[in-house]
């Protein structure tokens, strides 16, 4: 005995938006077509290639494979044209393809599901599409490299303060600013050549599940879609979303570096700090304030991160706890890669263009550097190294030299040879070579310092890698 | 003397889906009409407020208030009928209404924006539109609770396992456990309404950040409109989200409790279980194998919590570290939230439609419910209370007969009394009473306890709320 | 038959830190006493009213009960003072103790547990010390509000730059933008006042999940602990977390307005901004660089939104798809909700001194607002009122004056009268009323606006709820 | 003229945790000491290597190198027997350490310094620590895959249902489940180590954030430390924490794949699905309820991916906007790291020790498999193969064949040849090789298939690569 509860699904209580009740509701959670056309092209790559093996392999004839493989590209024309119509009803992109394709060529269409199932068919049309974006993510970001390594070039004497706590440290040099944010994208960029790597199995001919006992050729399809190898084990094929979580990840670090370097160039560009002036191209004005720049663009990227890692966030709940293998919450990763992807690729775009055209306030960066006694490190050095004096006295008598230079309203290289005899009497003339922001970059020579030189050469290193 | 790099930004660097170049990269990403045309009726509706009130108080004339506010209503009406046209150069929905209006009206159309500003005018916009869906979510929960309370008023009686780690602990009834998510859902309606409550003051006035110096009436927008008063600070008002946040962290845990049910259903429906049935509008079928009935509509509201929960840690990303007032930041809320709250609906509304038309397999839940000396707590308790039995004795003993019956193969409530005797002489009778799932059931009746005629007073409680 | 594979688990497999294989490992990952031992004193509270409760009842005998109240509050002194030794072979608190407790009074001990569980008691336990939490963060939140009503009352009329995109949009008052805090910390505070008043039913009595057959009074104990009424539902009772859920929300949306005041802190900190000195308490310097100030308590605070709302996305994900009623995975709750309180209150209690004794450089402030035609607006609207120009033709009037200042070096009160009327015959002398930084604000006088006698009246308003 | 408002900080306002005043919350907010003391080894290990390169170089001499060098070694043995006194006001572990050593050996301490600062030296201890973290995890997930392996091997043959969405959907053998497995984790595996790659280069040398003029050997200390070379720019070596962020991502992807076979676990030991059976070292039950296993390890560990995740969100929250390049907000990132590591680490060994005790329940699983028609793919299959039969005529013949099954109430290999013929005549006595699961799983023999002689290959597979 099965009981029911008779509370009729009265077409009332739907109200508003669902009036039309319980098939409207159920199309609307479960309909994939609104998004997964996007993946019109993969799909049918992907049955062209399952057509051309199932004839190599004798498990369709080669006329129906041909007929097939000639409507497919038809198919895909249609798309790309924009006069296929797309059918709700129809679901998903694989079942509106297939429509069309009998529609076409009639029965043997029926013939390209053999040997292969929705799971695995969505799998790799998924699994290309990511993979696909990771190429695009690789291009973007050696674009930007090269925009970055352009402007450390331009600015490799440059001086700029360096911050910690938004407060003067020490004196850098604009090259070797935008040189730091060359060794992040290029980490970003080897993370997605690793992922789209370990990304490069092809699911096709998992099947259902649990693979097909047809005598397929996986190797053949695998090389024919520019996969390395086939999957190894059918329950992972079509449960794997790693591929697409790990892109995320990828994207999320990278967008995090974007907000960084954003948040940069919105506080660089107040009035107070005037350190860049950014193009008219990614800045909007005020009628009547002229000198209001607001930096639009590079807010923006700033708050990408956000929905970024909210996509990340999202399909990482929906995996968790999930047994094996297909289950339909797995639909719901695509619109979160979708919108991640798309959003990634315009916010690279949009710093690329950005940093180009972005000119540094050379007198600025040079006078807020200046100030605040920022090369009294070089000054204990000097001491130490010249004076072999320990570590901690050097720091005493900087500290005295300091509250010198300060009582007399001037910075260091301003004092004279007798005012730092008066403090310690072994300090010779030679001091001054590392005084001055100018000198105190210069001296900065060790590997992976901020001296020009250095600069220079990893300038040079990175146009052989970005050519 | 400010410097530029001379990296010349040839449209050869944007490539692929950019190649326009800066222009169509800049309107990409800074344009916001694609999503926020949504808010149409409550731009409108604000404006209509807005224009009512200039008048009143003698800031623009009667002639020019009626001729705005009825092209207003002839713009609303283009928009909803679908005869619009929108624009992405003029980039958001406030831009496009107020062109159109101008083209329909003329000159009156510049008097609108008089003690206005973009900024209070979207923080308007957007609010209006988040209290709308906190509305509806209250509606949609409150129909959720009431197919609960009728599964649970047709099921007061229905013994089923309850369970901890998904092991059986003791019997409970199915009216219970429906109610168990009447309390978790009604929860939810109560904090949509706090959140609703608090987010009810009106920006209207709060001009670009500073406030007017115009004599408006922010009371009387403010009613007009619905608020229960003007937001006492301008520059929170056109900086704050916190109503967005809110409103997601409430979805959130809505979502989540969602998914508590969804994993339920799917388990229950699983061939092992066979606890319920879910109806055919909300399973799909294989066409070969006919018992198999995916719940595919459980699963996706299983998954849902992913991208709501997504949006709100999205939303919060944007926000974190965001000096005031307005940034360009904030233009990445709407999509959340829009995303975030139809997907809501969408999963109140299918789930009120499953709960709606499930059968609960009664047969299956009682049997289940039975296994597994499921009783054995009923029988510790009586020894306690009828024997005074001091509680880790009572434990021993319990121990000791439910071994008895699992060298049997029976279940306790198939041992004689002489079998308990000879565990301990002071056991009567009156030990029947508790022992049997029916018994055991209908024995809880401490308030919030699983008894049946608990059960039916909780269903009257919520009948009486959910009318 | 059950098979099994033979893959015995020599302890060389465990390796490192598990050395001592399996037993190890799972009392690791199993005992809970490492942090739970935090509940102690609400775990004793509630065992003391649950006593009182059955022998009010007649369920034990007041001796017992008397025995039972008395052993445990020599258990909590010997907690409070240190002398307790916590056993992790017991698992966490309440078993810890309970043994405690036998070995003080014995057999009466035993009793205790009657009409209880495990789970019901780890669910008042956990929600006693989350509600006192609530308690604390609105102290707290009160605090902070009072010291930035304090700034407030200092610096009604002090003017300082109103930002929009971190660019000068219209000149403010410190006090305004103060009482912007004063908003969203107020939120904050209603926010957890909701919270508690939600979380505030007693979920003692439910028991394991079923509720009990013994005659308990509910009421009594719900009120003896200070509740509002008991739960309604055992088996929601036992697996309901959402008062830790919104607890963990509420927090997160404060630190996200603590991470934004803090961003402020730290930019305002900058040599290039020097908007306000925070005191050598909240910051670090450095022994040679004596001008470096860190603002290390204002980026931590900044940061701390980080730890908070990870733990909300923790324990939402733990939640995530969990059937009823109890599972393990809820033990993972504490640790992130124990955490994060802590750094909630950390944080408001640095917040609160840091914003005391920070002292506004006013002189910067008001420079700063003065540049950059920050008054434009204000002329604009002017010509709006004083002259009846509509809104788009004033604005024109306005950017050809600006255009002037700037071509003559000076600002827009800078101008004559002549200067003026050669653009724009009508203008008079009124014009400059509302010319000038300090004109404009105190012009803002419409309600929210920034102007000093707003300011005042919200400072009073607010004295008055934070007394 | 700097104002400041005289809300004087009276300790009154400090109240409970914090009645000491600013200090003590500063100290509380500030000190790290209480967890960055776990880097001990790593920062003595760092510094030792720093000495003898300073020596190498002529920076210091060989003298005062080897006491420090001596000195360090014997801190590290005080630390590492627990008789080293941690002090709070020395903040962290790298003053605890400096401190110590000077007390220790004197002067010569004080040359440690130079050429380093707290931020190089910072960042190569944390990076050092979660490098060997990376490791530790790559010698779990091998751990883990062995014991899934040695399950693999063992049920090569056992037959259980493949499941999509929870439903049965065509028989697989238990070694291809197990393999599923390995194939997540050894990804994960991958991901670590190209994780750990990535962040191999050495921060020492960066300085302060500039670099040095001292002549250091970078390469020196870099190979000394087991890096593969020093980072190439100083700015991004002091300010990165992506190597923190990808480690956490890696351990994310992980506590997915560990929540997805934990639910499983679950799931299969209820007693409606009794398909496994966890020892009793990973379960614990009730004393009156001895069927009672709950899989509280699985449930954890199920739970784990909360807090890793909890962890990667909170620190890419931290990182999201932060200026270059050290900020305090950075200090966040250590508590998060180790918490994560800790729960991995924990997690991988509880499941490796759990699947490698576990047993399958073999007659279960095979009726389970057997039930629901679960060979009707394996018959549509058929007649396309034999009789060349288009695929959905296939599909339609079996669906009748199924039909005529349910209503004799037998399954598919009941069917006698006539039945079959009565469907559709051409069908032979062949077509049983593929009914019945076993003769299922069997036939799935193209590669990645379920097969009991694919699943044995890949066992040898995977037991070269984790001899």
């Amino acid at each position: 005995m099965t009981q029911s509860n008779d509370a009729a699904s009265s077409n009332a209580m739907w109200g508003g938006r669902f009036a039309e009740g319980p098939d409207a509701i159920m199309e609307a959670i479960n309909a994939s077509i609104g998004f997964d056309k996007r993946m019109a092209r993969q799909d049918i790559t992907g049955s062209r290639a399952h057509a051309a093996m199932l004839a190599a392999q004798g498990i369709i004839s080669d006329t129906d494979a041909e007929a097939i493989r000639e409507g497919l590209l038809t198919v895909l024309s249609e798309i790309e044209t924009g006069t296929f119509e797309f059918s709700t009803k129809l679901e998903d992109i694989h079942m509106n393809v297939e429509a069309r394709l009998t529609a076409l060529i009639g029965a043997p269409a029926g013939r390209l599901h053999t040997a292969r199932s929705r799971n695995d068919q969505v799998a790799l049309d998924f699994r290309m599409w990511v993979r696909d974006q990771a190429d695009a993510a690789i291009d973007a970001l050696s674009a930007l490299c090269k925009a970055l390594v352009a402007q450390a070039e331009a600015g490799a004497e440059w001086v700029m303060p360096g911050f910690t706590h938004l407060q003067t440290a020490q004196p850098v040099t604009w090259g070797h600013h935008m040189l730091a944010y060359v060794e992040m994208f290029s980490r970003d960029l080897t993370r997605f050549a690793d992922a789209r790597e370990r990304m490069n199995e092809c699911p096709l001919g998992a099947a259902a599940l649990a693979g097909t006992s047809f005598p397929i050729d996986r190797e053949m399809t695998a090389n024919e879609l520019g996969f390395d190898r086939p999957a190894a084990n059918s329950l992972d094929a079509v449960s794997d979303r790693d591929f697409a979580l790990e892109f995320l990840s990828c994207a999320s670090i990278t967008a995090m570096h974007l907000s960084r370097l954003s948040e940069e160039l919105v506080i660089w560009s107040s009035a107070q700090f005037r350190f860049v002036q950014l193009s008219d191209k990614w800045t909007t004005g005020s009628s009547i304030m002229p000198q209001k720049k607001n930096p639009d663009a590079a807010e923006l990227m700033r708050a990408k991160i956000g929905r970024i890692f909210g996509a990340q966030v999202a399909l990482t709940m929906v995996m968790k706890g999930l047994p094996l293998t297909y289950s339909k919450d797995m639909q719901e990763d695509k619109e979160q890669v979708f919108d991640a992807a798309d959003n990634l690729m315009l916010s690279l775009a949009a710093m690329t263009g950005m940093v180009s055209d972005m000119q540094a306030n050379v007198p600025s960066l040079e006078a807020a550097a200046s100030s605040g006694f920022s090369t009294a490190t070089d000054l204990a050095d000097w001491l130490v190294r010249a004076l072999d004096m320990p570590f901690r006295e050097a720091h005493h008598v900087t500290g005295t030299l300091v509250k010198m230079a300060e009582d007399k309203g001037c910075d260091l290289p301003d004092l004279t040879l007798e005012d730092m005899q008066a403090v310690h009497g072994a300090i010779t003339t030679d001091v001054f070579t590392v005084l001055g922001v100018h000198n105190s970059v210069a001296s900065r020579t060790a590997y992976g310092g901020t001296a020009p030189v250095n600069v220079r050469a990893q300038v040079k290193r990175w146009q052989g890698i970005y050519a």
